[in-house]
Formats: structure tokens, C-alpha cells, sequence
């Protein structure tokens, strides 16, 4: 009854949490709308500054609020009931979603440089924004490739995913430190007269918008941190399944946090001999697919 | 034999990563000594861009490269036969070494903007980046309350080791962020003839310190983020100490990865009742300071 007490007490300390990472991803999005639409030219796909004004927009909504729901959306306790299948697929399309929405906020910032003949790439901003993007489709496409599609041997599989991961985190951290140099160079380009140092409101709506990213950012990061927000490991799987079985469209699921799996189980098996082998074999990250 | 085998691959990896994050360190720290003797005005302390200028040089030696050197340096295998106490002296007095040259380093700023009537104060960076000094400077205290002296509870040092081990984490990506953003506003304020958007030497220069300290970052993050190179449970607390006792100065060490203790604890007390008690204690993150 205690341990249940204390179950009901973490799910809801989750929820919270949940709550105010929508919260403040939400903000965030509506921040960038009354930047663009209230101190700036809006939006349009003219080579105008209003055509600029789409990749602040798209790179908040896509590449960090769809990105950030992306990551934690295993966690979701609702979600448990549904197939390990299912969940792949919204954790793909989500991802592919963003990342289209960073492409095109990439364009629209190189077509409003090239109308106005101002040089692209050569910004710091401009570096590790676009390398983000290209690690990002890397991860996608080798995810999909190893985590979706049903040939990827279960070992390569165990191998790769602390390393999906933890990739996944930094290209995220990095995705808003990026953002943030992105906001700087705007708002010291953009604020002349009366210049940025001078705080206008405009400097300060925009230097908040930045906080919340360091915010929503912070919240991802430990609620995909937390091992024991994890979906848990497939029951009817172990049900289902023949004991030390290897079926096709097994998979390894893990986080940054349990990355040293081979390293436990050998542990393990010098001090728990009597465990039964399709416990050990499901506590080691193997789950089903389904 | 099959083991050790992977054991030693294992430790070549984490030198060959160690050696690799050090350099890549220790280059930064270079580089960010050209850049202000090379390219700018030099260091001194006068009120001029030479007193601002020990701004990015204290910073990354301290805040980036130090701090970076503290977070992994439980890892280090050679540290495993030290006691565990001279540990949290080191790693505590790197961060105080780290927290110090940053407020030297924010000092410095301070005075060069009043000498120049430049505003303090006005941009996400400098948002940021006191944020990131003050949560640093809790972080050093609240730690240095809780597992260092040897008063908290273990409960106490249970409940706040993932919180500390994440916050930890968390302000060292936010300080990297932050000085990226401080390189950006740097080389756009101080680059105008030819201009930071004409890719004058010394632009390329300060963006590729920057990737570096994204890819310093990154190692960092990743080393202390693999829980099969922690320092190991003590050998010989657990000989010595009778079973099941929680003797003074006992504490706990985690990290980010396995914040969930109690719960494993708990769901291993259904599945695994022969296991001695003493190794579940151990294993749940339990400690000597010794």
C-alpha cells in the first residue's frame, strides 16, 4: 500500500511536471508569434525581413517544442497500453515533423540573405545550427533504420541505443544553445535606435522568450533522465514468448542511464545465479517490439 | 578471461575519450589566449577592453575546462584506491577554483562596461550567465553541505545525490551555451572593419573555439553520463561495516542514471529475496565516505 502511495505520488509529481514543460513550450511558441507579428514585419515567403521571420518561428514550434515532446513521449504513462510499435512511429513522425520545420526555417533564413546579399554561414550561430541539422537527420534516418525497420540484429540493436540517446539529448541541448546565440545576434541586428543595450521591451520580451527555452530545455532533459519515469518493459512479452527466446522485431530499449546493460547482466550472473534467464534477459533491455 | 578482456578494451576507451576531452580542453583554453593576444588588445587590469578581455579567457579556463575536469573526476580509475573523502575534496575544490575565476571573470566585465558607461546587465547572455554563476555558487554550497560535512542523513544524501548530479550536469551545458552566445555578441561588437559577416581571420578563429567547446561539452557530458565508468562501490566498507549498518559518514553516490534507488531497491525486494542484504545496499548507492 506504501509503495502504492508512492507510485500515485510520482505519477502525479510527473503530470506537474508535464503540465508546466507544455506550459512553458507553449509560451515559448506565442512569445516568438508576438515578437514577429507585434515588434517585427510578420510573416510572409518574400525575401523580405518578413520571410526571415518564419525560421525563429518554425525553429521554437518545430526543432525545440515537437523535438522536446519527442523525446519524452515514451514516457507518457497513458501511452504504456499502446504498442511499442505505435509509440516508434509517433517518436519517428514527431522527429520528422521537426525536422522539416528546421529545413525550412533554414531556407527561408538563406533566401532572405541571398535578396539582400548578406553572406551565409559565416556566424558561429550559423556552424553549429546547421551541423545540429545534419546530425539530427543522421539520427533520424540511422534510427529509423535500426530501431523501425525489422532487420537490425537485437545486439546492434542494444549497442546503438544508449548512444541514440545520448545523441538525442545533446543534439537537443544543442538545438537551444544554438537558439539562443540565434535570439543574439538578432536582437543586437535588429535593435538600433533604441539600441539593445538600452533595453527596450522589445529586448526584454525577446531575452525572456530565451529563459523559457532554458526552461523547457532543463524540464525535457530530466524527465527523460529519470529512469523510473521509463515505459516499463513489455509484460506479455514475457508471457508470450518461449524462455531465452530471441524473436524477430525484439528490441532494446534503454536510456543514457542504462547504457552499461551487457556490463550488469555479466555482473549479475556472478552473484544471482538462481534468477530465472527471461527476467534477467528482459531487465537487460531486451522488449518486445509489440 | 573473456571479461577482462572487455574490461581493459573498456578502460582503453575512456583513456582514449580522456585524453581526447583534455586536448580538446586544453586547446580551447589556447586558442581563447590567441584570440586576446593575437587579435585583441591583450590582458590587464585598468578599465580598458584588456581588463575586459580576461573575461573569455577566465571563463573557459575556469567555468568550461576546470568545471568540466571537476564533473568527471570521480571516473578517473586511478582515483578508485584514494579514499573517497580526498575525492569530494578534489572535485570540491575544483569547482571552488572554477566558481572563483568566474566571478573574477564577471568582475572584469562589470568594470570595463562602468569605465565605458556601457549598460550591465541588458542581454540573454548576461541574464544567462548570472543565472548559471548563482545556481553554481548553490550548487557548491548545497553540496558541500550535504556530502561533504558529515551531518545530512543518508535519506537526505540519497534523495538530493540525482538532483545534484543533474543540476551539476545541467549548469555545465547552460555555461557552454552561455558562451556561445558571449562569442557571438563579442565577435558582432567588436569585428566591424572588415565586419564578423565578411569572415575575417579572426572570426573563423573564435567560431572554431566555439565547435571546440561544443565538442568539449559533449565528451564531458557523454563521460559522465556511462554508468559502467563509475568510481566502483568501496570494497572494503563492505567488509568492514557489519551488515546492514549505516555508519557515520556513510552517503551516497549516483548519478543522473540511476536516480531511482529506493524503487529498484523495492521492485528487486519481489524478485530476489535470497540476495544478501548488505550487496542491496551497496548496490543501491549506498557508500562509504571512506
Amino acid at each position: 500500500a506504501a509503495h502504492g502511495a508512492r507510485k500515485m505520488e510520482d505519477y502525479g509529481r510527473f503530470l506537474a511536471l508535464l503540465a508546466s514543460t507544455l506550459l512553458v513550450g507553449f509560451v515559448s511558441v506565442i512569445l516568438s508569434l508576438v515578437w514577429v507579428f507585434h515588434y517585427r514585419e510578420g510573416l510572409s515567403w518574400d525575401g523580405s525581413p518578413r520571410e526571415f521571420n518564419w525560421h525563429p518561428v518554425l525553429i521554437i514550434t518545430g526543432f525545440v517544442f515537437i523535438q522536446g515532446i519527442a523525446i519524452i513521449v515514451y514516457r507518457l504513462p497513458w501511452t504504456w497500453k499502446c504498442s511499442k510499435l505505435l509509440m516508434k512511429f509517433i517518436h519517428a513522425g514527431l522527429n520528422t515533423i521537426a525536422m522539416i520545420l528546421a529545413i525550412v526555417s533554414m531556407v527561408a533564413v538563406f533566401e532572405f540573405h541571398n535578396a539582400k546579399n548578406i553572406p551565409n554561414m559565416y556566424s558561429l550561430h550559423s556552424w553549429i545550427g546547421l551541423t545540429a541539422v545534419i546530425f539530427y537527420s543522421l539520427q533520424l534516418f540511422l534510427g529509423f533504420a535500426v530501431f523501425l525497420l525489422p532487420f537490425a540484429p537485437v545486439r546492434l540493436r542494444a549497442a546503438l541505443m544508449p548512444i541514440h540517446v545520448y545523441s538525442g539529448l545533446a543534439i537537443f541541448a544543442t538545438v537551444i544553445a544554438t537558439a539562443l546565440m540565434g535570439i543574439t545576434e538578432k536582437l543586437i541586428f535588429a535593435l538600433k535606435n533604441p539600441a539593445y543595450s538600452t533595453s527596450p521591451p522589445e529586448a526584454t520580451l525577446v531575452n525572456c522568450l530565451g529563459v523559457l527555452l532554458v526552461i523547457f530545455g532543463a524540464l525535457i532533459l530530466w524527465m527523460a533522465s529519470r529512469p523510473h519515469w521509463k515505459r516499463p518493459p513489455a509484460e506479455n512479452a514475457k508471457i508470450l514468448r518461449p524462455i531465452g527466446a530471441t524473436p524477430e522485431g525484439t528490441e532494446v530499449e534503454s536510456t543514457m542511464t542504462n547504457s552499461s546493460n551487457a556490463d550488469k547482466s555479466d555482473l549479475r550472473s556472478n552473484t544471482e545465479a538462481p534468477r530465472k534467464q527471461n527476467i534477467k534477459f528482459d531487465e537487460a533491455g531486451q522488449r518486445s517490439t509489440m
